[in-house]
C-alpha cells in the first residue's frame, strides 16, 4: 500500500514545481507533487518561449512544460491530480496537506502555486492573447522588433514595459485609464522624453480586433471613440497571485498578496518555502522559476536533514 | 568601423553571462560579453548535468554550454575573448572597461565572473575529478545512490554533503583534518546521529586511486596511513569567487570575497551586478545562474532606460 507520509510535499506542478520536484527527489527524499490541473503552469500557455537559456530552438511553451513535466517524471516524484485543500499543524514539524479524499503529510511543503496576469476582460482579448496581446514585456517583447505596440496600465510596470518596447519597437502608445499615474515621476519623465513614445490619458481599451493576429485596438480616448493601429499590445494592469491556501495558514505576504521569503526561499514558517511567480521577486520568467524550485528544494532538503 | 560604446558590459561566459547576453540583447541593449577563455564557465568542465529543468537527456556539460553560447549568439550580442584588466569611474553614468588593447564605456556592467571549488592538490585528484571525484553534492550526489562515499572537509558544507549523502548513499565516511569542526553543532550532532555516516577526525587525505574511476582514497589518520574504499568522494573545503576585478573598484563583498547583492542582484555600485557563483547565494547550480543572468539583466537594462 502507497504510503501517505512524504518528505517533500511541493504544490503547483508548473516550471518552479517540476523543478523543485527533480532537486527534492535527487536529494533523496521521499516527494509529493499536487497539481490540480495538468503540469505546466504558465509556460504551457505560451505561445513561444524563446528566453529560457540552452534551448535556441524556442520550443513553443507547451513543449518547454512537457520537457519540465518528463524531466521531473525520470526521478522518483510521486505525483497526484488532487487540489490541496487546507494545511494543518503548518508549523509543526510534521504537517498535514489535506484534499478532498485524502491526507498527507510532510517534513516541509513547497508553495509552487504560480500567479496570473489581470486580464482587461474585454472582446478580443482572449482570442488574440499569444498573437499579439502579451502580458509580459521581458517575455515577449522582442517579438515585435520594429513594430508598433500598445501598453495599457499606469503603473511602475506599464512605464518600465513602454520604456523597455521604446528601445525594440518602432512606436509605443501608452494607454492609461486616468489623468493621473500611479507610475514614479521619474519613470513618468523618462516616458515623456522618449521620441517614440505616446502616452494617452483617459483613455480606455474596449476591444481587440484583428484577423487571426492583432491589428487594431478600438478606445475611447476623453469619452470619444477611436481606434490605434498596432502590431502587438501589452497588457501591464497588474498580477495577481495564487496565495489564498498560503495565507490561510499564516504564511507573510507582501500587500499585492505574493509570499515574503529569505535568500534561501523560506517563507515566514519554518519548513514551508515559497517558489516561482507566487513569491516577492523582481522578475517572473520560466527560468526564474526552474532556479527557485531548485533553491527551494534543496533548502527544504537541508531542513528535512538536520530536523 | 565597431563602435567601442555599449549599454552593458557583461564580464563573464558562464551560465550567467550568456544569459544575462540573451536577457541584455532582447532588452534592446547594445551588449558586449567578454570572456578570456572559452566560454561555459563551471557547467563546461562537468562530465553530465541531469539537474537543469527542462533537459531530461542529460547534457554532457560541454553539451550544456554550447547549447547556451549558442543561444546567447543568436542574438545581437558583440563577443571579444578578451581579458578585463580594470574598470574605470565605475560609480558614474558612463564607466569604462579597460582590456589590455581595449578600452570599452558602459552604462551597466554585470560581473558574472564566477567562482572555483578548492582543491586539494593531492595526487589523482586532477585525473578522476569527475570520474568518482565530485566538488559538489547537489550536483552530483544522486550519481552515488547505494554506493559508498567519502566526504572531505569539517565545515557547514562539508556536513551538509554528508547528510545529503547518507540519504542516498550507502555509506558515508567523513574525513576532518583536526580533532575540532567548523561546522555548527547541530549539524555534528546529526552526522553523529546517523546510522550510515562515520566520522573520521585528524585524518587528511593523502591520495585519490582508481582504474580509470576512484577506487580508494590514501589518508593518514592521527599519524598512520590507511586507504578507504569508496565510489565517489565529495571535496567540500571550499568555494573561491574571481572578484578580485569588482572589490578593484570597491563593490561590497562577504568575508569570503563574494559580492553582495540585493533582490535585484544590484551591488553597492548603481548600475554594477552580480550574476551566478561570484555572489552571495544559497545555491550554485547552472540553472540558478542562468536565472541570475535574467534578473541581472533584467534589472541593468531597467537601469539604462531609467538613467
Amino acid at each position: 500500500m502507497k504510503s501517505n507520509n512524504y518528505d517533500i510535499i511541493i504544490i503547483g506542478g508548473g516550471a518552479s514545481g517540476l523543478s523543485a520536484a527533480i532537486y527534492s527527489a535527487r536529494g533523496g527524499m521521499k516527494t509529493l507533487l499536487a497539481e490540480k490541473l495538468a503540469c505546466g503552469g504558465q509556460a504551457a500557455i505560451t505561445y513561444e518561449i524563446d528566453n529560457y537559456p540552452g534551448m535556441p530552438d524556442n520550443p513553443s511553451g507547451q513543449e518547454l512544460a512537457a520537457r519540465l513535466e518528463e524531466h521531473a517524471k525520470k526521478f522518483d516524484v510521486d505525483f497526484t491530480a488532487e487540489n490541496v485543500k487546507s494545511i494543518e499543524n503548518a508549523d509543526g514539524a510534521v504537517k498535514t496537506v489535506k484534499t478532498r479524499r485524502n491526507e498527507y503529510t510532510a517534513k516541509a511543503i513547497i508553495f509552487a502555486t504560480g500567479a496570473t496576469p489581470k486580464k482587461l476582460g474585454i472582446p478580443g482579448e482572449a482570442e488574440l492573447t499569444g498573437s499579439g496581446i502579451s502580458y509580459c514585456a521581458t517575455c515577449d517583447g522582442a517579438f515585435f522588433k520594429g513594430k508598433d505596440v500598445i501598453v495599457i496600465g499606469g503603473g511602475n510596470t506599464a512605464f518600465e514595459d513602454a520604456l523597455y518596447m521604446a528601445g525594440i519597437a518602432n512606436h509605443v502608445f501608452l494607454l492609461n485609464r486616468s489623468e493621473r499615474f500611479r507610475a514614479v515621476p521619474k519613470l513618468v519623465e523618462k516616458a515623456k522624453a522618449a521620441s517614440n513614445i505616446t502616452i494617452y490619458t483617459n483613455a480606455v481599451p474596449q476591444s481587440f480586433e484583428g484577423n487571426g493576429r492583432l491589428e487594431r485596438v478600438y478606445l475611447t480616448k476623453d469619452g470619444e471613440t477611436g481606434f490605434i493601429t498596432a502590431d502587438g499590445a501589452l497588457v501591464a494592469i497588474g498580477i495577481s497571485p495564487y496565495t489564498e491556501l498560503a495565507k490561510s495558514i499564516g504564511v507573510q505576504t507582501c500587500d499585492l498578496g505574493f509570499i515574503k521569503t529569505d535568500m534561501y526561499l523560506s517563507s515566514s514558517i519554518p519548513g514551508i518555502y515559497a517558489a516561482g511567480d507566487c513569491r516577492v521577486t523582481p522578475l517572473r520568467q520560466v527560468i526564474t522559476a526552474a532556479a527557485d524550485g531548485a533553491v527551494a528544494a534543496s533548502s527544504a532538503v537541508n531542513y528535512c536533514l538536520s530536523h
